[in-house]
């Protein structure tokens, strides 16, 4: 091995030098430095001290070629239909709800000196981009943020054999680990909010159908709101922007003008919801209790602050960054799946 | 070079049978695929086409010890004093102008089949960190976005001779390339706007003085009050969080009951300010004119819609990145610089 980078400084200090100070051979460096197995820790102990003693920087090529190891994870944000790829980009760059994500995956993977490579995947030829990076051996693995019933990518990390987990789960039967929240008990939150503060004439601001935790809070809600004994709800789809929140919430006036409760699939929805109420002169909560969806910076930054269905977003994209990283490891034996509880948190606007 | 990945796939495609394929010596095609200069385009497309045809798969470790480069690059958001890494966390993940940058930094890699690396530098051992994973060869250089004076990165970058731009002119005269918004030039534009809209008792709403940007928004729109006859201006100090706009605004209410136009130095401050006016029952933009400065989502997400100063960030973000490639291929003479011209974007609130 050799470090050119060090070598320019002028004195690189070699895997010898760390060997000579550590009192071990060159090998056990080597095993400790590339992080391979069966080293006893009070010599990983003192190969650790020599390195920083000495100033040693291995190369991570020259690691990488001995360990099949890039220490980088890919976090991929995939998603968006047939022309619909410039929306999809201002989307993932102005919803809260993927700085979330971003956050939590970097607060699990920092501890272990690793980061992630950000990486869209939007089109053909952008997903094409995302699976030779990780064959090339640019990154160990991806995290995917997948926002589309129909995104391909799934299955070609799967095909690939690549390792891999989504934050959601999948849309068709790939054979892949996943994080997720249990969207319809969320749903269900929401409906007995607004059903304990006597609201009947209820209206629902839904995802895209064709995005299944859209679908499924949709079918909790009108479920819960069905067993409260609201049969009928007026239902507009949005596409989670603030800009259809408000368009939705347009829409549900019209239907129902002298609607008392909304819920809105996410925040931003609901925040455009906000926004309409308030042309139409509709005070929130007191004429209309309004719901949101994530709990994302966007809930505390409306006014009146939303109450919302909580995800833990954060704790998720951890976790699904902890199975991709037993995946690498090989310490997992297949795919695996979690499944987070939603919680209610309450706000000013219902 | 060998095909660890693809080995693992079955019949792995070797450096040879594209050599075979494209009619070219093995030698031409490890030029071609490695990125080394002085190949005839010729050739190029036909070891291009032959790798296409044979699924031939180069190693990127193995490639990285040849040409010394990674084809990634790290986004590295720094900054945070004492103590405020946690809040440092939580305003990269809120604040929708980071948004753009990272948004304007893929724009400009993705063409080249590049990637950026995250990461974030609040502490001493994270910027340590960051310098490790770069003299490691981990990728080729940094972009960073410094966003405290007393920040260390922009030193420890150069002195480590590492190839680093920043997005803003760094606080202490270090020998680094930058990119930056005419700051003074931009305050000029919004008190322009509130002169021309009649405004004469107006207040200033700081970011931290600590950071030059929130000083030359500062200086810039007293000095232009001034030449239009305003010579004092109350001005409360925030942190560029909406809640401390929230704070800032109620304190100027206070010191200037009668007050008919703030400018925020940030959208989030001036979206915070709204909050407030809003609450003291004046409406805007009839009794108070709002200005804030960036045009980030927050501005057309806030009702009323934001009057704001635009940087262009997603183009300066590219040009950072470009100055970088620049730097990293050796084909740049030293640091450069970038200031780009503010616009006023005029919508609902002043």
């Amino acid at each position: 091995m050799d470090e050119p980078r060090s070598a320019l400084a002028g004195t690189a200090p070699t895997l010898e030098d760390v060997a000579r100070v550590a009192g071990v051979s060159r090998a056990t460096v080597s095993r400790v430095v590339n992080r391979t197995r069966n080293v006893d820790p009070v010599i990983q102990e003192a190969v650790r001290r020599a390195v920083a003693e000495t100033g040693y920087v291995p190369n991570s090529a020259a690691r990488s070629l001995i360990t099949r190891r890039t220490g980088s994870v890919a976090l991929v944000v995939s998603g968006a239909g047939e022309g619909m790829e410039e929306e999809f980009r201002n989307q993932v760059f102005t919803d809260p709800f993927f700085s979330r994500v971003i956050n939590g995956v970097m607060g699990f993977l920092r501890p272990q000196g690793m980061h992630p490579v950000l990486m869209l995947a939007e089109t053909p030829e952008a997903r094409d981009q995302v699976v030779a990076f990780l064959r090339q051996g640019n990154a160990d693995g991806a995290v995917v943020v997948s926002t589309h019933a129909d995104d391909p990518l799934p299955e070609l990390l799967v095909g690939a054999g690549l390792p891999a987990v989504l934050f959601a789960r999948p849309a068709r039967p790939v054979p892949i680990g996943f994080v997720d929240v249990a969207h319809q008990e969320g749903a269900r939150l929401a409906a007995a909010r607004l059903h304990a503060n006597g609201r009947r004439r209820v209206g629902l601001i839904s995802g895209p159908l064709d995005v299944r935790a859209a679908r499924e809070r949709r079918d909790g809600f009108l479920e819960a709101m069905a067993r409260h004994g609201v049969p009928v709800v007026p239902t507009a789809v949005g596409n989670f922007t603030q800009a259809s929140g408000e368009t939705a919430m347009q829409w549900l006036l019209e239907q129902l003008p002298d609607l008392d409760g909304v819920f809105a699939a996410n925040d931003l929805m609901a925040q455009g919801a906000l926004h309409t109420l308030r042309e139409h002169g509709r005070r929130v909560p007191e004429d209309v209790s309004v719901i949101g969806f994530d709990d994302s910076s966007a809930a505390t930054a409306s006014r009146p602050a939303l109450t919302t269905v909580r995800q833990p977003v954060e704790e998720m994209a951890a976790e699904m960054t902890r199975m991709l990283l037993e995946l690498i490891e090989g310490t997992s034996s297949g795919p695996k799946s979690a499944i987070f509880d939603p919680v209610l948190v309450v706000r000013q606007s219902g």
